[in-house]
């Protein structure tokens, strides 16, 4: 098979990463569906990820090695983890242990919506935006 | 508010792209919940599909604008928009239509699982693979 065919149609499993060594992670509700966020995983994360069947992630912003729920709680365990088709994301279908995902308190950090049909400036509209815990207490600053 | 926090919690869509001035878009089937790709955005692919409710992305292999379904016919109908709580990833709910999203003939881009809790080389497993359509004669190369 030609390289690209292979990436595509073949069963070895070879992470394609980018200029900073991360690959975009998109993690969903296992029971709903529903999208929970999406973040960036090294290979080192992806790594324990696989070994653990617990969610790693790579901060960008504060350049290190993350475990989801190491402060919170929250922890994600995987169900399932999937490779598109060139092999440059994963899915997570994980278990989200606690109130929720996003830093913000909330279950998901999808929770504003862009009103289509518009041109120029674009107001959000707040949706399922409930919180589910205090980041302040929750997060040590 | 701080930056932030207005960010976070404001109304204003301030889409924050990358280096490389893209954005990652995650797209789901309205219907179903199904995660059928990733992909990326400029401003103006965004700007695009908010104005006409059809997905535009920007191909980072191509180095252009890119209407999906523009070759293959398999345009996707934006039902909701929405942003993350740093508003560096969009979430588009789509109405996919013909047969599937992915460049490869399948529905999802995702059709290949990697088994948890092994170290060392991982061989992919084929999961909802289905070809649905043949890309050799959608596709004109």
């Amino acid at each position: 098979m030609a390289a690209s065919k292979e990436i595509e149609e073949g069963t070895a499993f070879a992470p394609k990463y980018d200029a900073d060594g991360l690959i975009t992670a998109v993690v969903t509700d296992a029971a709903s569906g529903e999208l929970l966020m999406v973040a960036h995983m090294n290979a080192d994360a992806l790594a324990k990820t696989i070994e653990s069947g617990e969610a790693w992630y790579f901060s960008r912003s504060r350049k290190r090695l993350w475990k989801k729920g190491e402060e919170s709680g929250n922890l994600q365990r995987v169900k399932e983890l999937r490779v598109d088709c060139d092999q440059d994301a994963v899915w997570l279908k994980v278990e989200q242990v606690g109130a929720g995902a996003c830093h913000t308190g909330r279950r998901s950090c999808f929770y504003r919506a862009v009103p289509l049909g518009k041109s120029g400036a674009v107001t959000l509209e707040f949706k399922d935006a409930e919180k589910r815990f205090d980041p302040d207490k929750v997060y040590k600053k």
